[in-house]
């Protein structure tokens, strides 16, 4: 089943203890759907200025990428540049040229209105919100936030979760956003404010699943090194929204089989290590299929017992 | 079949935000075997003051350790007591005693020589190497260390490392130890010191096996409260060798199978996550077989896709 992505489509400048790169694809919305054309049909909802390379638009074509819903506006392309840390915990922000991102009104085209997945890139709430009221009637809504949210616009946020049914956050705001610091409890928290099912990133330790009082945690995947992190949290997002609509898991139903969740979060996992390999959305040129689930089958292996 | 362990028997001053005790029992020698009784025959070598208390013989008594090699010696237990903070991820040490301690010169009694497994706990490299000269083979070593040890006397904790089976320490102490950020890296290149196995211990994320290229990652437990995090490690070093030696693995053969060191890895995550749940080792004066089992099979559900 096709899932709608909506989120930033960027110019990234990133160097980590690995090299530079001045300028290259990056945002939200074009990792989470690189990662989850990989299990299903995608189509986004963003918006680019007329600096936006044809190679890049190219890039997202070849995954049959919908973009129909990729609008152009007279101007620059959203632009964030940072620096990494030298263990690559840290990133600090050089750069954030938001350009024609700051007027973003998110359109949806007619024919992406009755797709029955939708996702919502890491944006401001009362923009997802919208979004959201544009879909005919999605059968599972989930998204994304930041601390900027968290903190400033929290009311917003919260008339927003009230509408989905799963969030993908980190574990750092998920302390945030409930106020608990034990993540069971910051789940249950979470849950009450509306998604059925939370998701907690943890970086390099991994994700974790809470759906009502059942719970699912898998380590990370131990890379040898990590070339740039940038986006790995999206292509989570990817792996477990393109599991998810692949299956055509009903997240609104009582019942569902908490393993074939589990699994959605192992594709995260497996799409997240993939985009660390390499810098921006370079690894995306050429992963295979087959790639990912030799992947997946290695999770499988190094945590058996 | 039987493990000798050796170490830390002492007083403890622990606050937690969820409490203060002025004086308790604790150190790593008592911690390790009662975690390791559940599993198998424990006998400690360790020195206490004229100040034990009988209460607290009779506790390890109970668990049926061995304490032929407890020495009595004149003067005071070794006293520590720390303070942790709110979120539980520091602690700060306000007083350490050494007392007896100090010049404890461990000596194995005639019946410990032929156990076929031996555990060094965490103190000084040369006194670790002393205790196992007196033993006439063991089959298998492992031990602990810690950063002191690691800055101050690398020397001899490398000269030390050289004749054991597996080390067991944490991730902060595995970078230090093997100058590698990357774990996969630093793993690898503590098994070059002699260790063919390694056990990674990261604290609420869990833990990590190593041996050859093979490795296990298991997530941590989650813990509704953590009550007190004080010797978790130590819980977890127990579980690890108790069930080794329960059930015979000999870590020195070239061909085990893997899973079973990762149940070994389990049953550590398992002992460290009870030892959290009251102040010191009370959690061990109810805990069961059954219990501990039960656990086990909490694993298997959480990390299960």
């Amino acid at each position: 089943m096709s899932i709608v992505v909506v989120g930033s489509v960027a110019y990234d400048g990133v160097e980590t203890p690995h090299g530079k790169v001045d300028r290259m694809l990056g945002g939200s919305c074009t990792y989470i759907a690189l990662s989850a054309s990989y299990f299903t049909d995608v189509k986004i909802v963003a918006v680019v200025g007329d600096d936006f390379a044809q190679e890049d638009v190219d890039l997202l074509a070849s995954r049959n990428i919908g973009l129909e819903g990729l609008e152009r506006a007279p101007g620059k392309t959203f632009f964030w540049a940072g620096v990494y840390s030298q263990d690559m915990n840290d990133r600090t922000t050089l750069t954030t040229d938001l350009n024609v991102f700051e007027h973003f009104d998110p359109k949806l085209p007619a024919s992406y209105a009755n797709e029955p997945y939708l996702f919502l890139g890491n944006i401001q709430p009362s923009l997802q919100r919208q979004v959201r009221a544009q879909m005919t009637k999605p059968r599972i809504t989930g998204g994304d936030t930041m601390n900027l949210w968290i903190e400033h616009f929290r009311a917003d946020l919260l008339e927003t979760l009230k509408g989905w049914d799963f969030l993908l956050i980190n574990d750092g705001e998920a302390r945030m956003l409930s106020g608990e610091n034990n993540m069971r409890r910051a789940a249950r928290a979470i849950q009450a404010m509306g998604p059925n099912t939370v998701v907690i990133k943890r970086g390099e330790y991994g994700a974790m699943l809470f759906r009502g009082d059942d719970y699912f945690i898998v380590p990370g995947y131990l890379l040898d090194t990590v070339f740039d992190p940038t986006g790995a949290g999206d292509c989570f997002a990817g792996g477990f929204n393109g599991y998810l609509a692949q299956q055509g898991i009903d997240l609104a139903q009582g019942h569902i089989d908490r393993r074939e969740l589990s699994r959605a979060v192992i594709y995260g996992s497996v799409m997240g290590s993939f985009c660390c390999e390499r810098f921006g959305v370079d690894r995306f040129r050429t992963l295979t299929r087959a790639e990912i689930d030799a992947r997946f089958q290695e999770f499988k292996t190094f945590t058996d017992f």
